[in-house]
């Protein structure tokens, strides 16, 4: 499952653990290239995690009508840093709509602390080709 | 300026333009390890850019007091995909409270459109040690 | 122009001070029913103003293509409490996509220092009956 | 419990249901005076609650260590509107930290269709007297 991920998915390291329309597990390995200048990990990381994690899972259940899916809002907030170990991500979907789904990530650290929660919209629209897409 | 780069924003390219306590640009030359699997810009780069030039500009103002500042929420509407060239990024300061910086970040392309828009929270909180810090 | 407005705008008390498709001035004088516990103008007071401005403007521009809009994302942040006289919003489109608008708006108090701001996403689609709609 | 509510909470018409520092149920009666010109329940009515039950649950909590509770952020999404019955708002608590608490709130309505969600966050801050305050 993972080797296919590429591009920026790739770059920072995303690790696909489960994958449902309605929930997906992913993580992270920490390392410092990974960092703010503080040491913590890097907001954006948290951010790109549930970016990709949330427009995967919906395209790939939309596909098959001949849509595709687009993160259109990302809204995370940082409640706690972490500095070392694997940072761990949950995502639910809250809603699904036909032209928005709507998906909760909670993001934990290796003792499950709470460390960011994003709220993650993503528009979903008929594909340009009105072609089933192939997989990613 | 750049060269003091490092971790997370030298990984994904961050270029710092110019820079002052109320306005920051900077940008990110667009490259295939930037891309979500549909081929633009991977909705992460944006908020990862958002929260560096947000925090640096913060944490570059408060150190002088004994302050520090980090991200605590990063909120990320995409409008326009970015498929090639420069994401250019503005960041100018809506609030300077107490415990508080409040920043939105304009995106745009080579062409000026307007690709997406970031409301950061930055979080400024006494340093650990009280000391002034060192600059990043 | 205010006569027209109803509902839980007139609640309320929503004044519109000057429209167009691009911009929307409108203010709510402060009376202690718009107020939570501790004499503050409630935050929901805030979010309601954007939510109408926003809805309205976008509602009146699409509407002769036979579309609709609604509300689909409201994220305000809260900056300085008002305690008394005029809350002054102005919303500037950021926006305009097909299925989405897009705006920001600033909430100022009599002295025009910031005292919120709001993000606002609306959503345009087709009227369910395909006709151009009666102006509210 | 309700009849301690006033201001802008008794003019919408907030019912507490049940509370504690960690879960809150609220309810609001639909009526005409709480809909936008299209019929539907304003998106500004879902902002309020979450507003008022997520910054009374802190604020009581708080209010034991001379602190005081106030909206920072609210970001609500529309996903089913709501046109007649009760709207169901239950908000659970994400984060406790020193300066800041965060909330997600469900909304639904009587067949229990999540028809909106609202991550609060909640400034925690001490207050001006340092006096412990008393009940609102």
């Amino acid at each position: 499952m993972n080797g296919a991920l590429r591009g920026f998915d790739r770059l920072y390291g995303l690790e696909l653990v489960s994958f449902s329309d309605t929930e997906v597990r992913a993580q992270v390995t920490v390392r410092d290239e990974l960092k703010q200048p503080a040491g913590l990990v890097h907001g954006g990381v948290y951010a790109s995690v549930a970016e990709s994690i949330a427009s995967l899972a919906t395209a790939l259940a939309v596909l098959e009508n001949g849509d595709m899916a687009m993160g259109m809002a990302n809204s995370t907030s940082f409640l706690r840093p972490v500095t070392e170990g694997v940072v761990h991500a949950h995502a639910t979907r809250l809603h699904r709509g036909r032209t928005t789904w709507v998906w909760d990530v909670r993001f934990s650290d290796d003792r499950d602390r709470t460390c960011a929660v994003t709220r993650m919209t993503i528009a979903v629209r008929p594909r340009p080709d009105g072609q089933p897409a192939r997989l990613p």
